[in-house]
C-alpha cells in the first residue's frame, strides 16, 4: 500500500480531541482555515471540521461543481456538504445528534453572529472555548512541513535571483512585483505566499510596502520581499540592493547597521530562547543607533500554513522558542524621505548540536550593486 | 476649494447614525474593512470605526513606518493609533468614556472572544447589534462609485481583448491567468478584483476554477473569469471561447444555451424585480435543458468595494432590485471529463425609461474561434 499523506492529520486530530477531552469537551469544531488545513489536509472555503464524538466530519458547502470547493479524493475524513446553509450550524446539529455534552469552538475565530446560531440549532450542547489550541499545535513543524517550506525558500531565492540578472532602472515597482510573482509560479509555487512588496527609493525599507508606479532610478536603495507557496506552505525573504556602480556612504552604513541587527537576531534563534530575547538582540543594536522610536513592534513571526503565525518575536512576547519552529527575522529601518533597508530570512530553529538555525532563505546578504 | 472626497463619507456615516439612533444605541462600531473603507474612504488592516456619542474616530495599528498602516492625508475623520493593543477594546473605552450608553457591534464580523474583551474594557456600555445596515447601505451606489465600476470594466474589457490576440496554444492556465493579471495592473487596476480563473477542455466552464498546469488544446474550451479592482471598486466578467477554426456541435448547442440563459438574466434585470426572479429567469433555461441538478446555487450577485455583495440573486433570496445596484449576471453548465460554458456579465440596474440595465463589460458574447 503506498504511503498516506492523510495520516499524519489523523494524528493530529487525535492530539486535539485528547486535548480537549482534558479540558471537558467531547466534541470540537474547528472553523479557522489553516487549523482545518492542518488537521484534515485541504480546507474548501467555509468549511468547518468537527470531531467526536462521532465519526469526523468536514462539513462544507458542496459547490456543485467543484473549483476551490471541490474535495480531493484521498481525503481520509468524512464530508458532508450542506448548500446554502451554515457549516458550522449543521456541525452542531450533528454534535448534538451525536449526544456530545460540550462543544469547543475557535471564541478567536467564529463571530458572534455564528455563535449564537449555534446555540439556538443546539441549545442541549455547552459551547466552550477551545482558544488557540490549534496554533499552537501548528507551532513545531514536522519534517514534511519543513521540506514543504524547504521547496517554498528556494523558489523564492530562485525567482529572486533570475530578477536580480535583468534591467531594473526605468521599471516600476508595480511590475517589477508583478514579474516575481510570475517566476514564482514559473518555478512551481502555488503562488506568492503574501502580496510582493517592492520599495524604490524613498519607499525602500516600508515593511509590507504595497507597490507603486514609482520607478527604478540609479543611486536608489531597491528592496523586495516575496515569498512562495508550496503545498499550503508559506516561506518570506526579504533583501535590500543599491542601484548603480557606487553606493552613498549613508546607504552603506544603513545597510551595515541593518544586516548587524538581523544577524544578531538569527544568532539568537536556539531552542529555549525567549521570543523576546530574539527580538531585543536584533532591536538593540538599532536602537542604539538612534533608530527606536520608529521601528516596527516585532522582529520577526512564525510561518506555516499563514505567512504570520505564531510565535511573535516582539518586546512583549511571552514564551520560549522549540527547536523545528520556523521563524522570520526581518529588521528594517526606514528614514522617511530616502528611504531605507529591510533584510529578511526564513530560518528553522535548531539545537546548536545540530548546527544551529537552519538557514532557508539563502540569496546572499552582501549589498549589492545592480 | 478643491471639491473634496472625504464628503460623500461624511454623509454616509450621518446616515448610519441616524439609523442607529433610532435603534436606541448612540455609538457605533464598525469593523468589518470594506464598511470602514466605505464609511470612511480608507480601511488601514486591523483598524475599527467609532462613530458618536463624541467625534469620530478611526482607531488604527499605526504601523510606524507606513505601509499598508499608513493613513492618506486626505482623511477627514479623527484617528487614533494603538500599537500592539486592539483598536475594537480602544474604541470601546473611547465609547465608554465619552458616555455612551449604547454601542451597536457588527455581530457577523466581530468574532465571540473579541466581543468579550469589548465588554470587559466598557462594563457599563451596553452592546446591541448593528447586523448588517452598512451592508445595505452599500446596496445602492452613487455615480461617483459607479464611474469606478464603470473604469474597472474597462480595464478588464482590455485586458481580456489583448489576450485573445495572443497564441493561446501550449500555454498553461497559470500563465494565461498571471499574463491577464499583469494586463490589469498595465492598464491602471490596483490589481485584480478576485483570483483571476482560466479553465482549459474539462477544467472550463467551473466557476472559480483555480488555475492549473495544463495547457490550451485544439478544440478545447477556454473559459476565463476575472476582473479589475479600481479605487477600491471590482467588476467581474467571465467569457467562454473555443480553441480551433471550427467549434463542435455540442459546443455550440451547450454555448448557445448558456447564453440565452444569461441573456435571460441580464432582461431581468429592472428596479423593482424580486432578486429569486431574476435568478429563476436564467435558471429555469438550463433547468429545462435537463442540466438543473448541478447549477451553482445563484445566478449572480452584486459587486462593489467587494466581489461578492449583497444582492445575491439566488432561488431562495428576499429582496427586489433597486435602480443603481450593481450586480452580476453568471450562468454555467459544466460538463464532468468534458468541459463547460460560462458567460458573466457586470451590469447596473437602470430604468427601462433610462434605457434598461448598463451593461459594463462590453466584451463580445458572440461564439469566438480562437
Amino acid at each position: 500500500m503506498a504511503p498516506s499523506t492523510s495520516e499524519p492529520h489523523t494524528v493530529r486530530r487525535s492530539r486535539l480531541r485528547a486535548h480537549c477531552a482534558g479540558a471537558g469537551s467531547d466534541a470540537v469544531l474547528v472553523s479557522r482555515p489553516a487549523n482545518i488545513r492542518y488537521l484534515t489536509g485541504y480546507a474548501p472555503a467555509g468549511s468547518v471540521l468537527l470531531l467526536g464524538p462521532g465519526e469526523d466530519v468536514l462539513v462544507h458547502l458542496g459547490e456543485p461543481d467543484g473549483g476551490e470547493g471541490g474535495l480531493p479524493e484521498e481525503l481520509r475524513v468524512h464530508t458532508l456538504a450542506v448548500p446554502g446553509g451554515d457549516p458550522a450550524v449543521a456541525a452542531a446539529s450533528l454534535a448534538a445528534a451525536a449526544r456530545a455534552q460540550a462543544l469547543a469552538v475557535e471564541e478567536h475565530h467564529l463571530t458572534v453572529a455564528r455563535h449564537r446560531a449555534l446555540g439556538s440549532a443546539a441549545p442541549a450542547l455547552r459551547l466552550a472555548d477551545l482558544g488557540r489550541a490549534v496554533e499552537q499545535q501548528r507551532l513545531v513543524k514536522d519534517d514534511e512541513e519543513i521540506s514543504c517550506l524547504r521547496i517554498a525558500a528556494e523558489i523564492a531565492d530562485q525567482a529572486l535571483g533570475e530578477l536580480l540578472e535583468s534591467i531594473l532602472v526605468g521599471r516600476t515597482e508595480r511590475h517589477l512585483a508583478l514579474e516575481l510573482e510570475r517566476r514564482l509560479v514559473d518555478h512551481g509555487a502555488e503562488g506568492p505566499a503574501f502580496p510582493t512588496s517592492v520599495g524604490t527609493g524613498p519607499n525602500s525599507g516600508r515593511a509590507g510596502h504595497v507597490p507603486t508606479d514609482r520607478r527604478v532610478e540609479e543611486g536608489d536603495f531597491l528592496s523586495i520581499g516575496l515569498g512562495a507557496r508550496y503545498r499550503g506552505y508559506r516561506c518570506e525573504i526579504g533583501r535590500t540592493f543599491v542601484i548603480g556602480s557606487v553606493p552613498d556612504t549613508w546607504q552603506i552604513e544603513l545597510y551595515d547597521l541593518v544586516f548587524a541587527a538581523q544577524r544578531a537576531g538569527r544568532e539568537a534563534l536556539t531552542p529555549g530562547a525567549e521570543y523576546r530575547d530574539v527580538d531585543r538582540a536584533a532591536r538593540q543594536i538599532l536602537t542604539a543607533a538612534g533608530y527606536g522610536d520608529d521601528l516596527a513592534p516585532w522582529t520577526g513571526h512564525g510561518v506555516g500554513l499563514e505567512i504570520d503565525e505564531d510565535p511573535k518575536l516582539a518586546p512583549a512576547a511571552m514564551g520560549k522558542l522549540d527547536a523545528c519552529v520556523p521563524v522570520t527575522v526581518e529588521p528594517g529601518v526606514h528614514l522617511p524621505g530616502r528611504g531605507g533597508v529591510r533584510i529578511d530570512d526564513t530560518l528553522v530553529v535548531r539545537p546548536a548540536a545540530d548546527g544551529g538555525p537552519e538557514l532557508l532563505t539563502i540569496t546572499t546578504k552582501e549589498l549589492l550593486a545592480l
